[in-house]
C-alpha cells in the first residue's frame, strides 16, 4: 500500500486490525481522520487511551466501570437481593435500556463452551458463587439462548439450587412482532413448551 | 447510555461520529479497545495524531503524502509527461494497484457538482492548469463515471483542448466479468457507442 504516504499506510493498517473494519473501511476512516480538525483527532486519541487506562471491572458485578463500584451496584434504590446473570456488558446494557429491571447484575464475561475450550473457571462464576454468601433472594439467568448460553445456564442452576436460593431463566420463545412463518423450529417448540395459561 | 461507565460512553460517542460507524459498531469497537493491550491502544492513538499532523498535499499532484513531494512525483523513472486526473487519492490508489500505469497523477479532491454547490474553483483545477505550463504530452481524465465525474471531465477537456495538449477519457462500458443481463441500460449504450474494431 505504498501508493499512500507511509504514515497513511501505517494508520490504515492499524485501523484494519480493529474488529469489523476491513481494508476499505480502514482507508475511508483514515481519510476521514486526516481531514478532521487536529483537536478532534487529539481528543479521540486521548479518550481511547484514557478509557483503556481507567476502565476496569466493578468489584461486585464485574461490569466495566471507571469507579470501584459501577453506578448500578452503588445505587441503593435498586434491589440488591435480585441478581441477573448476563454474559457481557452489552447484554446488561440491553436490559438496562428496557428501564424495567430494578435488580442488580453479574457479568460472566463469556459462556461455558467446551468447543472453544472455555470452562467454568474461565468466566466470572466463582465470583458469582461468592456473592451468594450475602443476602440474595433470586438469581435470574439471562445468558444467550445459544448452545453455550444454555449450557452455562444449566451449570449455574445446578450449582445454585442446593443453596435454596431461587433460580430462574428468562423465557425463550417467539419475539414480539415476530411472524411464526419465519421463525425456526427450535424456537417454535420452545415457545410451545413455555406456553402460559391465559 | 449511562449503563456503561462515563468514559466508555464518551469513547462510544466519539467513535460513532466516524463515517460508517453506528452506535452498535462504536460499542463493539470500544469494547475491543478496552480489552486491547495498553501499548497497542497508545500506538494507535499516536499514529492517528501523527498522521493528522504530518500528512499533507503533495506540492505537485496534490495527493496525500508526508513529504514535500509524493513518492510518485519524486520517482524519476515515471513518465512525467502523462498526467492522469483523478477525483481523490483512493482512485489514484486503484490505478496504482493495477501496476500498469507509469505516468503521474493529479488529484482534484472532488468533482464539479452544481447540485452540491461545488464549482471549478473548489477543486484543484487551477493547479492542474498551472502544471500544463510545463512539458506535458497527454492528460488522461479518470474522474468517476457519475454525473459529477462526467461534468468535470467535459469541463477539463474544454479548458485544455485550446492548448493543443492531447486530452483523453478512460473508457466506460461493461466491466470485465460483468453479465450483460444485470448491467444498466446507460452502461450498455455506452459500451455500444465505445465499441472498438476487432
Amino acid at each position: 500500500m505504498d501508493y499512500y504516504s507511509s504514515q497513511m499506510s501505517k494508520l490504515i493498517e492499524e485501523l484494519s486490525c480493529l474488529p469489523g473494519i476491513g481494508s476499505k473501511s480502514a482507508a475511508r476512516l483514515a481519510f476521514h481522520l486526516i481531514h478532521m480538525p487536529l483537536d478532534d483527532v487529539k481528543r479521540l486519541a486521548s479518550t481511547m487511551v484514557e478509557a483503556r487506562e481507567n476502565v476496569r471491572y466493578c468489584a461486585q458485578c464485574y461490569t466495566l466501570t471507571d469507579q470501584e463500584l459501577c453506578p448500578i451496584c452503588s445505587n441503593s434504590s435498586r434491589d440488591h437481593k435480585t441478581i441477573m446473570v448476563v454474559e457481557n456488558t452489552r447484554d446488561l446494557a440491553a436490559y438496562e435500556k428496557t428501564g424495567k429491571y430494578n435488580g442488580v447484575y453479574h457479568v460472566l464475561h463469556g459462556a461455558i463452551s467446551p468447543m472453544l475450550g472455555i470452562g467454568p473457571e474461565d468466566i466470572k462464576l466463582k465470583e458469582l458463587i461468592e456473592r451468594l454468601q450475602g443476602d440474595v433472594d433470586e438469581v435470574i439467568i439471562a445468558t444467550n439462548s445459544s448452545l453455550e448460553g444454555e449450557t452455562t445456564a444449566m451449570y449455574i442452576s445446578k450449582l445454585i439450587k442446593p443453596t435454596g436460593i431461587k433460580v430462574s431463566r428468562i423465557a425463550s420463545g417467539v419475539p414480539v412482532g415476530g411472524d411464526l412463518e419465519y421463525i425456526d423450529e427450535v424456537t417454535l417448540l420452545r415457545a410451545l413448551e413455555g406456553r402460559t395459561q391465559l
